[in-house]
């Protein structure tokens, strides 16, 4: 297809394929008359992942750029390819360096290490972890963690289905990444939501009367 | 105490504590002379309940000024109090106004039907959800809502433990308010990173070969 073809079934306008084509995030058409290129589905599908990546992701070019590469490096494991997807959609670490910090890393690595989990605690989700942790202890509900358990098994069984969501939508590794950046995007906003009706529903069970 | 050591106590420097007592904020302190002031421990609380609401929360004052209202107007229920609070903490709604985000509201009312939530989804969570679910669709992850049950599930444990750690807090407003914001945003943010360690660990035992 040409690029107008391209840009009118992917919703990118065609300067901003242009573009992307001289960054090095989308491979140039091929092409057919000097002055013209043709794209394919595959052009299409990694256009697709971009704009995943880009509005649902809120990543950065670059950082899609280090995305797609890891996509494209056929030798890196599927396992390490999501990892770098997961890694880029952690917002923050755990931004102070204090003894509620250090604390809390503890906790995350002892956590980890009790659930048997296969990672660790100085990957990005671990810092953020530990980050929450010690802002519940700088404003005086350490004892928040109490629930911390409870949150995990949660966190287990959304995960499972997660992961077995993207299995579902097939094994080509650009569907996997944007399966993975879409689910853990939106899932995030999805589970917030969920957590605020129940809550909702359980303090009107529990305070309704009072 | 002097307004000095109340700032010491809360770390809340004392121009600013000056500026939440003419915004109406902070009830003034008693004057034991012409122009000396006395604080309490209910000032301290009040100071307390204002930093959790604008630092973790991340409350505008307006809002802060709503959420206070409510506080101390005792005719209101707690569960009411809980209510302000909780969709005062909702960031956004559905945003667009389009065939994904009515039919994506429709899929949040029968959920939170035949769930028996005692809730509305019309309510800002409920919004939240929908707008979570029409972007979902808009990027062509529409089944994505397959996981919903399995995630609707999980904010059941997590807000049942949520709740019985404001209730384990103690039954003062003030307490509990803060209780419910600190639990709120903090516990987002733990289940966020929790979700992405487990998720890495389901990705190693699924895919930790391939």
């Amino acid at each position: 297809m040409r690029i107008g073809e391209l840009s009118r079934r992917t919703g990118v306008p065609v300067p901003t394929i242009k573009y992307y084509v001289r960054e090095g995030l989308l491979p140039a058409g091929e092409l057919s008359s000097p002055n013209q290129a043709s794209y394919g589905p595959g052009h299409e599908r990694r256009l697709r992942l971009i704009r995943a990546l880009l509005e649902v992701g809120g990543l950065s070019l670059a950082a899609i750029g280090e995305v797609l590469s890891a996509v494209d490096d056929k030798e890196q494991p599927v396992h390490k390819l999501l990892g770098v997807v997961a890694n880029r959609l952690v917002p923050g670490g755990a931004g102070e360096e204090d003894e509620e910090t250090d604390l809390a890393r503890e906790e995350v690595a002892r956590l980890i290490e009790a659930r048997g989990w296969n990672t660790s605690a100085s990957s990005p989700a671990g810092e953020a972890l530990a980050g929450a942790l010690a802002a519940l202890a700088r404003v005086g509900h350490a004892d928040f963690a109490s629930v911390l358990d409870v949150y995990a098994d949660a966190a287990e069984r959304v995960a499972a289905a997660d992961l077995a969501y993207v299995g579902r939508r097939g094994a080509a590794r650009e569907g996997m990444v944007e399966s993975v950046v879409v689910g853990t995007v939106l899932g995030d906003a999805m589970l917030a939501s969920l957590r605020r009706l129940a809550q909702t529903d359980a303090s009107s069970r529990t305070y309704g009367r009072s």
